[in-house]
């Protein structure tokens, strides 16, 4: 019986997120649904790609959020469109709530939106929103185990940026060893080392995103 | 019609939790449930915990994740009891899970059992498993903005560490604003810094659960 229950949410989520795809699609926007943690650098790798990519392509932003507006406030400070999602509790964002938030955007005016999930590794898994890629932003001071322990966000994803390498003297973290992991549990995926503070890897992200925008 | 399943399932939750807890109190064993994002230092805490107290008291572990048995594994080699509870894509440990995880204890021998709950900072704080008291660990990589995006968990709890603060010199984190700010909501919780890592904080962490556990 709740089993029953949870397939019919999700049906309904996937009808409500093919309808926002086929919005982004009319508009000609590519549409990039960021998940990962809490603090692992969702906020910080958009400003990051903001750098390389606000005077070359229109973006706009959706920040999920439990609670709190303060991510939708640094992103407006960097003077693009904006909109908070708070799911008052909800562990994750789904189709119905993006829907909602693109009736405030001006989707005819951009090329590439980030929808920030809220921090979670489990539920937004499940939901598509209608996006044309899934990224995963892990980070080094998580450990190098989360592979094996939340499988399905990792199997779902088209990329994993492994975030906040400047640590890496500090801290046990494998990356060959991690990245082997990974691919053996999904073999399409791109993973990209970076850092949201020194910038590092942060051109080679940019690229590849890019490439996925111009349907490569 | 959502809201009323929502209450139900809590409504359910609570009275197993309550039995939970009266079995606890019959065997006179003390219950903690640890909840932090994911790879905050949850097993870290527990094994810094045992070195201080293992030759003290008699210790168990509950190691909650989605998936995997590493935790589990990890504890198990201390040579204390310990079950592994797999939610199977499920978002956070509940009564009913634990009710089941306790057949497999060796209760009577027990007199403080942790219960790792599942690596996120939204449903667990749902969720009563019928624990004695409730710690958050959060941790400086993280950022100190977090109570104000999870404001349920940090309102819940009981305490509060903050772990890996050997890593404050190479990251942003104001310990008295964030102490500040999780004190605004919450005015009984008492608040560690330490690090799993160095061992620094672990005694004061430890002389606080032994006052607990006396009923202090």
């Amino acid at each position: 019986m709740e089993i029953k229950v949870v397939k019919d949410i999700l049906d309904a989520n996937e009808r409500l997120a093919q309808r926002n795809q086929k919005l982004f699609d009319d508009n000609k926007l590519f549409a990039v649904n960021l998940m990962s943690s809490p603090g692992a650098g969702k906020t910080s790798l958009i400003l990051q790609t903001l750098k390389h990519l606000k005077e070359k392509t229109k973006i706009g932003v959706i920040e999920g959020d439990v609670s709190s507006s303060l991510d939708a406030e640094a992103i407006g400070r960097e003077g693009i469109p904006v909109v908070q999602i708070n799911t008052g509790g909800g562990c994750h964002l789904d189709a119905n709530m993006l829907t909602t938030a693109l009736d405030s955007l001006p989707l005819g005016d951009i090329k590439l939106l980030f929808i920030e999930n809220v921090g979670n590794l489990i539920c937004p898994a499940e939901f598509s929103l209608g996006e044309h890629r899934k990224v995963l932003i892990a980070s080094v001071p998580e450990g190098d185990d989360k592979p094996f322990k939340y499988p399905l966000m990792f199997h779902t994803v088209d990329a994993v940026l492994i975030n906040k390498i400047d640590l890496l003297p500090y801290l046990k973290f494998d990356i060959d060893a991690f990245s082997r992991t990974v691919k053996g549990m999904n073999q399409k995926v791109e993973i990209f080392p970076i850092s949201c503070t020194t910038g590092q890897g942060i051109g080679e992200w940019v690229s590849w995103l890019l490439r996925q925008m111009k349907g490569g």
